[in-house]
């Protein structure tokens, strides 16, 4: 944890002198804004301590950390409009500091942005490193796509909101490892093993999201427990339990799903008990514990040392052991 | 001519193929709609011309065409949001037959889409396709903010001016043919040649634009006559005419910049009236001389043939002969 609070700095400060104010302005500021909003920068840090466990200098791997980061970010301000957030990270959004306009544009420079930071590196790597930020890149805006439709679908199925959260949150998490690993020179087969790696446990981090949306200590979650129910979010707890559910319990569900009471507590309540009641609470555990052993089970093929096995495994389990 | 009928031709046959309806469809069906709109696909028969003209076979460069039509209409998409343009082509905008969100998303899709285009390419021609759409498209970001900034001042300068239309529309006619140049093993010189040919033709043709609204022939000009005029928009001819006008002239122009009378006839006719007597019509009219000279000057450092010299150089006379 020592190191991974040592990536963190070093990244910070990689990261204040790579992004400066410049004009125009109403371009850049609000690409400034956001990258210094704080967050837990869990991506980038993932590239660091890739590149360093596959035996490279963690240094090396910045500006590809950077561009995961400036990537990740560019994702926040256009989804932040398009679900008409108003807060991030307990400040204002983009589209609300500013305009909307001002966060279409400013997101699509970030999205070019982070080409530009893979620019650093040398034929051979800018190439992997820009095909797969460009693969990434369309998938994660697949992902949002399907996000986007399920709201209006009542058929999602279990596979496809599996894909939906792969697409949408998990596959930029592989692709943070491996950029790590490409910066390092891993061969073509540990590179593999690293995104799959950071895939399935991405899967496994958005699903235990879900979770502790509903189930989560509300002193530790940083979020209100509950909101998903609140709006109406059909996640992994929503799609088991309906699944899992007799007629009786699929329409109470249903009938829930379509209300939005101005004090939520009885319906938060009244969905908790049926996913309990369902067993979709602890299917959905069991799903986060498969998705997090297929992580593990993907480290023991990588060509690393026992050590560093040992350094990612921890890591993978301090990241699903949080109540938070 | 013949020739570029053929460019547009088999361009179109390669879009067609290359660009197809698939899933997510809220995603690509705006690809695939706007992208088959139509339009006289100048940016990528400049690229196959260029591969054409330095002795390459412009089939190779049909996926650097393919990534600058596709750059294009990203840039048209998010440009229709922020203008709430309902009409693009004479048919819907996309943000309008779909909605603002799909627009953002698919227009994000599209950018990306852009960069996957060139990885039909070996690493050399990859590596600097890849940096020069980078490069290409911050600045056509930034020329956009530009425009946007534009609209709420009152002391754009013409050097200001010049430095917008460049970024947001002339450097990219630039790339368009310097990606050509690259996919025929051009030289480095040659390269940045073609590459100001196309910007400076490119900041004469937007010149002419500016021109063309206030004193195109209204039968063959595709636009309403004035739009510029009846939008408040500040070109180069309503620039310059404040920077000619006596204090009684500039007052009165800057007066009818601030009213939008349902009828605009009059004051389309009041401004035109000024462009002239100010002098500011003809200037326009010799600085779309001075740009298109500054293109046909760079043709002749270019190593190519001198029958190859006249077909550019007529291409660019035609493309400035026009009064539509």
């Amino acid at each position: 944890m020592n190191q991974n609070l040592s990536y963190y700095d070093a990244f910070i400060t990689h990261l204040k002198t790579s992004v400066e104010r410049k004009e125009p302005l109403n371009l850049y500021d609000p690409m400034h804004y956001i990258l210094h909003l704080g967050g837990k920068r869990l991506r980038p840090i993932l590239t660091l301590m890739a590149a360093d466990l596959f035996g490279g200098d963690y240094n090396d791997a910045m500006d590809a950390a950077l561009c995961v980061e400036v990537f990740h970010n560019f994702s926040l301000v256009h989804d932040d409009i398009m679900d008409d957030a108003p807060l991030r990270r307990g400040k204002e959004t983009v589209h609300k500091k500013w305009d909307t306009n001002t966060a279409i544009l400013s997101g699509d420079a970030m999205l070019i942005k982070a080409y530009s930071f893979l620019e650093s590196y040398d034929s051979v790597k800018f190439v992997a490193l820009v095909k797969l930020l460009t693969k990434t890149s369309l998938e994660v805006c697949e992902g949002q796509q399907y996000d986007v439709d399920f709201e209006t679908r009542d058929d999602v199925t279990i596979p496809e909101y599996l894909k939906m959260i792969e697409f949408k949150t998990a596959v930029l998490v592989g692709a943070a490892m491996q950029m790590g690993a490409i910066v390092a020179n891993a061969s073509l087969e540990s590179q593999q093993a690293i995104y799959d790696f950071g895939r399935y446990l991405g899967i496994a981090f958005q699903l235990q999201d879900d979770y502790l949306d509903a189930f989560g200590d509300p002193e530790r979650f940083g979020k209100q427990i509950g909101g998903d129910i609140i709006e109406n979010k059909k996640t992994y707890l929503y799609l088991k339990a309906l699944e899992f559910s007799d007629d009786t319990n699929r329409l109470q569900l249903g009938h829930l799903y379509t209300i939005s009471p101005t004090d939520p507590t009885d319906k938060i309540q009244a969905v908790k008990q049926i996913f309990l009641s369902s067993g979709s609470a602890e299917a959905t555990k069991e799903a986060i514990e498969v998705f997090t052993s297929k992580a593990f089970d993907v480290l023991e093929s990588i060509d690393i040392s026992d050590e560093n096995k040992a350094i990612l495994r921890n890591f993978g389990q301090e990241l699903m052991n949080r109540n938070v």
